[in-house]
């Protein structure tokens, strides 16, 4: 039996760290040495070559090779024959759309959910594995045909979760009141926050809370609790 | 010949003072002596029954009764009987499509654009006013069937606008990155970005700043600029 393998990670990079360093330990352990090629989805951002090129040079540095699917052919295929797929941050709108406009949400649930193969999600990434792109940070610069997402796991996650500055005299709502007004709706899941420098790992029916920050979970209609990393979050599988 | 009037304010409440407090004397101008009654759209927020209690307490002190649209038999009848519209601030998304679930797009526009009534919008009221939502700030807590809104004005609106904040150690995108990825896509408008306290008053072919912070102007392609209250911004109703 397969087991599905997920690393959810918050941000890509953290305050003073370089890209995807803060997790870098974390990546490796969690591709281990099976994995030889990644495939990157950059379709959160406009430079894809960029993007593409940046992705690369840090899986590089880790030891793995990455094709980015943007220079695939076809990328239906190149998701066909991946072995770990990385999906990274942007605008998450943006990134839903074009896996839609591609084709690309049943066949990586498939490969994901089915074939077991390990994925990455970063920011707008670990959005996208998620019920749907609700509770999102990013504007909504294009409309895609749905919010619903790849659905790996039955809840949702904010990823750079934002404590409310006591000191702001700005007027915004706070990132709490959003996902409060999101639990308003009818049968919403439940919204994990990620706050920068945490991650969630997912093997199988367990999910662990990795990184250096706390996370805070909210559930509609009960005050947000707080949890340590390395808390076990395995009942959130089981919604 | 009627005069499109609009008064399209950046936030609800500023830091320090009550509900509208900082735009109840351009409230009162726009409004003048001849509306009696002020048909409010409380959509943006779950509570309407508070809502409209809140805003009725307001516009009454300020002179003017007020309906709210959520307590009348038909709101589209209430629409058309109107003699001045307030849509107030919340969730843009909820907002939207509420409008939209009550088949009040045209309805409103055409007695906006066509009948001349004056219209007074804030925050997510604001937003609703322009092309489209896609520069709201708000969470995509629901999915409305389009992101095109009223289209009072050739242009969009982002208000509650944030400068980067310099000592801040979250890596989110800021405000104006956000906005620049709505214009890497194609076609995109001009988007006017309101700090809190300043407001846009629409008369006809006119348009001015009013309030006591600047704007920010985007342009695709451009450097954005500053401009003071005051300044004419009646070119930008003529894209």
């Amino acid at each position: 039996m397969t087991l599905k393998r997920l690393l959810l990670v918050s941000n890509s990079t953290l305050y003073g760290g370089g890209y995807l360093e803060h997790c870098q330990d974390q990546i490796q352990k969690f591709l281990g040495g099976q994995v030889k090629r990644v495939l990157f989805i950059p379709y959160a951002l406009q430079d894809r070559d960029n993007y593409a090129k940046t992705a690369r040079q840090k899986f590089q540095s880790l030891g793995y090779a990455l094709d980015s699917i943007h220079e695939a052919a076809d990328p239906v295929e190149s998701v066909l024959t991946a072995e770990a797929i990385f999906i990274g941050g942007g605008n998450t709108f943006r990134l839903l759309k074009a896996l839609y406009d591609n084709n690309l949400i049943q066949v990586i649930r498939k490969k994901v959910i089915e074939d077991g193969i390990p994925y990455i999600g970063s920011s707008a990434g670990t959005n996208v594995a998620t019920v749907s792109i609700n509770t999102t940070n990013d504007m909504p610069i294009v409309y895609p045909p749905s919010l619903q997402a790849l659905g790996f796991v039955p809840f949702n996650i904010n990823p750079h979760y934002l404590d409310p500055n006591a000191n702001s005299k700005h007027m915004g709502e706070t990132r709490e009141q959003r996902i409060k007004q999101y639990h308003e709706e009818p049968d919403t899941p439940h919204v994990l926050a990620l706050r920068e420098g945490c991650m969630l790992l997912v093997e199988g029916n367990k999910a662990t809370l990795l990184g250096i920050t706390k996370a805070r979970l909210f559930k509609r209609g009960e005050c947000p609790t707080e949890h340590e990393p390395g808390e076990d979050f395995s009942f959130l599988l089981n919604q």
